[in-house]
């Protein structure tokens, strides 16, 4: 595992059961609305000062997931809403961003994230996952969608690469 | 059990408690609000998608209901808010979508869903329900309410007839 | 106990931390929200179409507090809120309702509760009530607050004085 | 464990995860939202009422957190918003409030805690803070964040100060 974890340059997530534990609230107008984690977040944005690259790809369509992830490190192009079939996205994430595959992580936990957790260099998924993309993934987390499950692996992966560094001052311009 | 289930051709679920945890949010209006699923979600579209009727009977009012169900594979005629006496909505449902009671599968929590549950082809209850639907129900999922009670069955059901095929292409184009 | 729930003609509730598991919901202009549980909402309205009279007494000032009861069997005199001081609030309760304090079951979960608890017919409290409140009541739930403590009890007094009547016809006319 | 709590003045908290459990709701505009914990809020009011200054040290921006806190007896000049490099602003509020580090104990669950942790008199940290919050703490609570771990460190400070004391009727006037 620890030579996977040394390849990576990216993180790419689905949304709904990895950045959140699967909850989707819904209004009157039909939107639908999402709880993200705040130390999940603290992960992400040090994986982005770090000189990570972090996309998203996700079925959702909310504006709301967007403007969660800009907060977060993400660049606007790297969010994909309302994908379906998602190994396309991946695709187009890493020719964007002149990546290879094998160095991106991608985190998902259910049936349409499994073609890209075996086209990717280290396919994740929270404790929680549904079966089938617990066998398909390389790395299995502790925690549970929306709760640390990003943390904690995006830290194991940084730590492994000597990047798990907070610089305050430098976190205190960019966020 | 497998018998039941290889009968199944439609799935009507009430919502509090079976499609949420039960929790409602109450704003300043009196509107109400729910939390759903993803991966429920995920599993009704997969039954939409392979022929299955889906219905909702609840004594819920919210059009939020409405909206997040529209989403998910339901016609909006199938969507019972405000409902009471739920016998008499199922068996609207089925005669207005040729079923005989047998050929559905039934998902409810609490009191006043055990003479559907009892009149259906096979009733079904989340682990949290109360005793008495429990007692009703042909069959007591693992998971609880708004969390993968839904998915689970729906999978089982649909593995036993053969229909749990996900065609990634006309999903995109379905939802 | 049986001989205390067979005086009970009323229930009265604190709100947070009893009919919700104490998650307060802030938004931008300050005001406050909550989520109640359908069950619990459930058993609330079984309780006054069998003649129980219902009250709340809470700290909170939401008006969604008001409407959301409303909804459960409530009249708009009986939902004290803002209550600083609730034993003078629970004596205008059994006042205007022509009760005796013996009457009256009182659920509560945290200090301000406890001299209500005392008065009261039979003092009730979540199973994550805070310790003194568990020894001051003269029932402790098995059930947390918002889910299921006060359905739980209810439905165990309103047995025991044989009023678990559940008429789904009256139950369409009234709520 | 008792001496450095009988020398604490004042209380100041991390947000999330210490006065919620991590949890942000994000909406369609870019606000962010959290859900506060009521027996945590009583026991805000109760120090505040009792002679102890309140402050929260936050990387939150969202104006909803100080509409939260005014309500829970902190003065707005005690609440920083948006802070990044955390150890600055405690100097800050421990110069303003006339106090040395040694009375203020801080609530904090993850890296950007730990300066503070070190440098106030007594760090505290929730159930389920990150490793190396727990490891920088002088006392780590049963309780998880937003869940009572304040309400439970603060009454037992009180009590060994011998000012868990709840006047009912001052309550009523300050809150």
């Amino acid at each position: 595992m620890e030579e996977r974890f040394r390849r990576i340059k990216a993180f790419v997530f689905d949304v709904d059961g990895v950045l959140t534990d699967g909850g989707i609230f819904a209004d009157l107008d039909g939107n639908l609305f999402r709880t993200f984690d705040a130390k999940d977040a603290f992960a992400m944005r040090m994986a982005a000062m770090n000189g990570f690259c972090l996309g998203a790809i996700t079925g959702g369509r909310s504006v709301s997931i967007t403007k969660r992830l800009l907060t977060c490190g993400f660049k606007e192009d790297d969010i994909y809403l309302g994908s379906r079939v998602k190994i396309d996205d991946f695709t187009d994430f890493c020719r964007r961003n002149n990546l290879t595959a094998e160095e991106v992580m991608y985190f998902g936990d259910d049936l349409p994230d499994i073609p890209v957790m075996k086209a990717c260099g280290c396919g994740v998924c929270p404790a929680d996952a549904v079966e089938e993309a617990k066998e398909a993934a390389d790395f299995i987390s502790g925690f549970p969608g929306g709760k640390r499950c990003v943390r904690n692996t995006l830290e194991t992966v940084m730590k492994i690469q000597d990047k798990w560094n907070i610089d305050l001052e430098l976190y205190k311009q960019k966020f």
